[in-house]
Parts: structure tokens; sequence; C-alpha cells
């Protein structure tokens, strides 16, 4: 792909399920399915913020934790219990007033796919289904839940020489 | 093995432990033993299911956390707590009127060795218990927990033509 | 190691941390240590049993949802919450009147190592530490928590040719 | 590096998450955030206060149950809820009087470099930030949580005749 794209990100959407965690749910007795979260991932949302970055979440699925996770993290954008991810993008995007270039989508499964076309750069973890490896431009060397936002945050940065540690 | 034996599925029957999850329980202090299980495996059910295709669940264990899941991805028949294997199986072939051609059983360890009989295709993971790996007619590329249950699913469906991503 | 030596065990005796376990521990807020586990290998315990072996667990830690799991696998001898293991393990041959040949011992960790020169056969799994690693007589091939006491029991009863599955 | 360097080492300085975890965090749905630890880092611990080792932790984070463990292990000096590690490394050294050159400090992502120019050795885990990797004077052949404190400590007491097992 052509990297020059990447100089143009402010904006960073991400799915949860399988790019925050591995895809696996701890599931309790009462039937409440638990996440298990990326420290690193967390510190990296947390740069980019104090950096000026966009951060958004975009997931069907809901976990009162995970919302809590992401709040405490300072995220201002979660979108939860969706039916399907297309509208909460496009609302995102027009509240923000973005264009397509500046933002870069990070799913890993079949819900994330439609949302691929409507960002500037779709991303997916090395362990995506089939049909998100095919598609996305660009794939992470790391998979869910093992740091692949992380990276992908780290790349976008070091090339706008925004990661100044 | 014949993969022209794939087209004739129409249902598929799973184990839970070592095939939705990785065989490993959380043991809580009561002593509740908590099962980890695989977003995208779930999302395989759902549009299985949504497809047409027949789907249900034989485990010797029983979690009722686990219960709840399945209930929620709207699994319909799920049998639990049994002492063996084959009563259940059979009883759910003759209630849905199946021929044993068309139903796909997958299981990892002793106590599915005697359902593998009775089922059109019999498959186990990747990591699957010595026994299973010898007997079973197809193994599949990822090991228990890890997404053997989509694999299994999408291989089926696209060979069917019924995977239209 | 002389092969001969699996003929003659009748009993299995076995650590928890690192050999049941991957030696993870999820700590709550309360200060629990909760142990993942592993149903292949409570599946080999029950089967053992149910063929006559002896099977005993010493550990150091305590965790009541790890007991209850032994007992709700019919483990009939658990010594926990030890300061060392010598006098459990010589507690229990003196009870069962067991010569030293007939008992294989597994363990992972320098707590272990005094009790490898008391059994017939010493066992550690493939990730143990660098002092059993030197000291066991044999080493599974699997790790701790993914199957090493399924893999050990499973061997001895198919050199004795008690696994008839 | 210069290997004599360990021969000076009488405290170990320790960062918590991605050290003594791989940094997952289970979310629960309280958003209470739960590490998994490793055993095998607690035998060391306690093994290397015994052999008269100063040992401390300094994290960023908060979590009453790592508190607990820590505590539960002996541990006399724990730094959590920080802002930066710094302060609380200078405190710490000038309490007990310590020398740069008798200090080891292990830490895994960013809030850690500013720590490593203050330690005699600064080490990270095989799976440490890139930042990290490139900054530490020494890398553990196992990834955080796997037990690399295990490691490190193990290395520095081999190396010093103090591992008498």
């Amino acid at each position: 792909m052509d990297f020059s794209k990447f100089r143009q990100i402010t904006t960073f959407v991400f799915d949860v399920d399988g790019v925050f965690t591995d895809n696996s749910i701890l599931v309790t007795e009462n039937g409440d399915l638990l996440r298990t979260m990326n420290t690193r991932d967390g510190q990296a949302l947390k740069y980019a913020m104090e950096k000026g970055y966009n951060i958004a979440i975009i997931t069907k699925g809901f976990s009162k934790g995970v919302r809590i996770r992401f709040e405490m993290l300072g995220v201002p954008h979660i979108y939860d219990s969706l039916k399907e991810k297309v509208s909460a993008f496009e609302a995102y995007k027009s509240m923000l007033n973005l264009h397509k270039e500046e933002i870069l989508y990070m799913g890993d499964d079949l819900p994330d796919l439609p949302v691929y076309d409507l960002a500037g750069i779709s991303v997916c973890p090395a362990d995506a289904a089939i049909d998100n490896l095919s598609k996305a431009q660009y794939i992470t060397a790391k998979k869910g839940g093992e740091g692949c936002v992380r990276e992908i945050i780290e790349k976008v940065m070091r090339i706008q020489n925004k990661w100044l540690i």
C-alpha cells in the first residue's frame, strides 16, 4: 500500500473483540462475558490522545466493564450494543467533521468489512478472519489482544514524528 | 477423505470443552468451573443458523454461564450434564428426523469417540486427544478455543456456496 | 531412562502449580489466587482411578476451589497448605503401604526436588524450572497446564496395556 | 554488557504490568482490572528475600489484589498508584541508603525508561516495548508473565553463588 497515507491520519477508530482482545471471552456463571485487554494498548491510546489524535470505539457487543475501562483511559466516544457499525461510523465522522482520508479503522471480523470502505486506511490484526485478511489494506504483525492497537498507533505516530520518547 | 461429503451437511453438533475452549477451566473459590470461549466461533454459529443450518451442543459437563451463552447466541438444542453422549445424539437425530450423512460432529476427547461413528463426518481440533486425532475423519488447522468451530463451519458453508460475505 | 520402570507404577502423586496449571494465578481484588486447570487432565485422573491406580495431590499452596475440583474428580488424598512436601509424601506412602518403585511423582519447581528422590520415577513438565529439568528422570513433551498430567498417565497406562479405548 | 555488574546487585526493583504479567488485564463487569501472575516468579521473590536481597515494586497502576499478593509474599516496599516512577525510585534508594550500582531495575514500557538511567542494571522482558528493548542493558529470554522475574533473579543469584539448590 501507499505508506504516505499514514501521514494523513488524525483519527483512530477501533473494534473491540479480536482487536483489543484475542477474541476470548470468559463466561461467568451468570452469563457475563468478561474480556481480557492489554495494558500496553491502553498506554498507546492515552499517549495518542495526549498528542491530539481522535479515538473512537465501535462495537456490536456490550460489556459494562469494557465501557468503564475505555472511559477511565479517557476515550471520549464509545459506540456499543450496535446492530451494525456503518451508522455509528458515519455519525461519528459527521459529528467531528472528518474526511475519510484522515481516519484509520481497525477490525478483525465480518461486521467490520463494510466499515473498511469508509475509512482512509483499513487495518486488521495478524489473526483476523479470512475475509478481513483478504480485504484490509494493512495487516499488523501482532495478533488481537497481543498489542496490535499499540503497534498501529505507534507506527502512525512514528511516521508523523509524534512518537517522541 | 471424500470432500463431497461436506456438500451434504445440514447440521453441526458440537462438544464444548476442547472445541469451544482450549480445555482450560478457571476454578473459582467456590468450585465453579468457568470456560473461556471465542467470539468468532459465536459469529459463525449465528451466521450458520441464519442460513438455515441446524446447531446442537452435546456435553457431559455443566456450566450455567455456558448454557446462557449458547442460549443468547440462539442455539436451540443444548444437551448437558450427560453420563454419555450417544443417547442425546440419537434423541436429537430422531427429533429432527435427520440422516446420518447430513450431520457433522466435532469433539476432542474420549467421550466423543462413540459419537464419531454416528455422524456423517467426524471432526476434531488440531490439539485433540491422541485417539481422536487417530479416529476423526477431518482435523481442523485450528486448536480448541482458537476458532476451530468457526473454521469448520466456514469450510462447509464455503463448499456449499452459503458463505456469502 | 529404563522404560521398564513404567511397568511397575501403581500410583501417581502430583504437585499442582506448574503441573495442573501453567503457573499462572489470577489475582482477584480480595487477593484470592484462582488457578486455571485442564479438563483433559481431569479425564485422565478419572480414567486412571477407574482402572485402579492410586492418585494423590501434594501442594504447598491452598485454594478452596482447587480442593473442590479434585474432590469432585474423586481424588481421595489431597495434601495442601504444606510447609514442605517430604513429610506428606512419606505419610501417604506409609498409609497405603507402597513401595518406592510403584510411585511416579510429578512436580515442576524447587519444593519438588526433595520428593524426586523418594519416588520410583520423577517427572517434570517441559517448562519446569532449570533444576527440575536437570534432575527429573523423565520430562513430558507437554508443558504445565497444557495436558502434561494426561500425557504421563496415558503413557504409563498404554505401556501397561490399561489404556483400553 | 559487562557481566561483572551482576555481582554487585543487592536489590531488585520491579514494574508490575508486562513484567509479572503478560500485560493482559481481565476486565470485570464493575471495571476492576485483574492481573494474572506467575507462581514461579513468587517462589523466586521469596527465595531472594530469604537470602538477604532487597525487593521493591514500583507501579503506576493499582490493584488491591496485586498489593495483597505481594504483601503475602513478604515484599516490604510496594509503591503503586503513581503518576511517574522516578520519585518513588529515588525515595526508596535514599531510605535504604543504596548505591546505584547495587540496584537492578526491570520494566517493559514507556514509564520505565526514565528509571533505567537510575539503576545499575536496566532489564526488560523479551516482549518489551520497542523503546525498552532498545534502551535496556539486558533482555531476558522469557516474556512478561512467563517467568522473566524468576529468570533474572535466578541469574543474579547463580552468578553470586547464592542460588543453592
